[in-house]
């Protein structure tokens, strides 16, 4: 089996749950309109409140009848985490899966949101519907790019 | 003191929980950009999964060094409410919260993207900083709206 | 036939001008993923810049495989306008025509992209695919709305 | 001076009207939320109507007083495009301009906008408040990207 410098610095556990959690998110989706179905889940770097090590937070995709205001899985994974604390230097990685037998990366706006919160070194796994993987990390997905550092926060 | 009547349907405890929790949802904003905290608080007909009556679930607002990429307080919460199975019915009022003294409403694109799990006759609670509200049903935010029903889900 | 009041202060011309230029705009729009065609009129106080009076500005859908990072027909043609000098003051009445036998209506996205450049009284002409048509107002499709007079402008 | 290679196949006249575009495009940009002005400029494979070789579409940033809601120069300039009829096969190059001494990439929004337009191969020039440039092709800017060919158009 894979070692862990083939997770990315990844425990086989923690590999194992962030893969999991992400296909399972899939059944939370509300896509009426693509019937495209995506799961994401993050892996935090501290446990959870209740002391759970492999801490996740999950999301799955949120449509809209007027298309270009639904949401993504990783956007919504992304601002629940935000809202309850955590921030750049909290994840050690993203999962992202679909029902699909190619790997479907996350869309560039989805790059973009995350790009504020992660380090350009974060792994994001890719799963296919069989859990077969790709991984690029956020600097490679997003080359290039432009976070909080380019445009300094208001005094 | 105001009746259940005063507060569209929600009892006393029902009312104060969905103010209490959007005013500190604030606290939990990415808001660099604009330095404009906003909380929202989303209160369920049924109890929580531990079994808590005046069920909430929160969100704040997320901001991003590109702005049209960041999100707001509705959607974060909303999405989050979706993910975990709520849908159009499982919902009787939303809170809104800034730090002004004016009372401010949801933005057009959060009208639209709660329009879609909302009934027209849901109370749209808006707080300002001191805790006084206005109210406004979804139906009367966004008349005419477009929602499900227009564009029909894929066979 | 409707006389000028009948037009919320358009001239027969203006309207008929208005009317036609949203509907034949609808051929101009990128929708694979909705088939949903939308097309969107702009009239201007002023002459074009080649004299012509009746001066509109279009837009129509454009839609993209991450359906969230497509845009609408009325915010096509707003960024147009707005690209070409025309702010709030600029603008007369708006049109918008789809497919539907009903009227639809701009989405809550719309309603606040359009809100930071219209006065609360510009009409806002909603056509059905026979061409006939709903009026409201841009305060009345968004009202208690949120604009450049709530968050002001940095000094 | 750089030869045509050195400007990834454009003449020595084309890439001069594109950066000038971009960095004129800045002007007209409403940006009163981030004061960050951005502008953009598309280079068409085919003579303008008017029959004017160096065919330019421009836009720039047209932010709302809810951030999310406004949108970006590049998405401005190539919303107008296709609803002049322009697509996939029709960009020979892209600029996009800043009053930054750094160069400034598209937003991760923005590279999956114009990833529904663009050859992989196509460039993207982006230029500083000195008219330097950074060059990056679309399939460099946004690697294993998500395009129409991943989500089939509706039969
Ligand atoms: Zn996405
Ligand atoms: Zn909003
Ligand atoms: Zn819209
Ligand atoms: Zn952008």
């Amino acid at each position: 089996g894979p070692t862990g410098d083939g997770y990315y610095g990844l425990s086989a556990a923690e590999f194992q749950t962030l893969g999991n959690k992400c296909l399972e998110a899939r059944a939370t989706a509300y896509c009426p309109y693509s019937l495209f179905r995506v799961g994401a889940s993050l892996l935090l770097r501290t446990a959870s409140p209740s002391g759970e090590p492999n801490h996740i937070i999950t999301g799955a995709n949120v449509e809209n009848a007027s298309y270009p205001v639904g949401t993504c899985a990783e956007r919504v994974a992304m601002g629940s985490a935000v809202i309850q604390g955590y921030r750049l230097g909290s994840f050690k990685a993203i999962g992202v899966a679909t029902d699909m037998d190619d790997f479907c990366s996350p869309c560039g706006m989805c790059r973009q949101f995350l790009r504020e919160f992660l380090e350009l070194e974060t792994p994001i796994f890719m799963f296919n519907k069989q859990g077969q993987f790709k991984i690029r990390t956020m600097g490679e997905l997003l080359p290039l790019s432009f976070g909080p550092d380019v445009l300094p926060p208001r005094e």
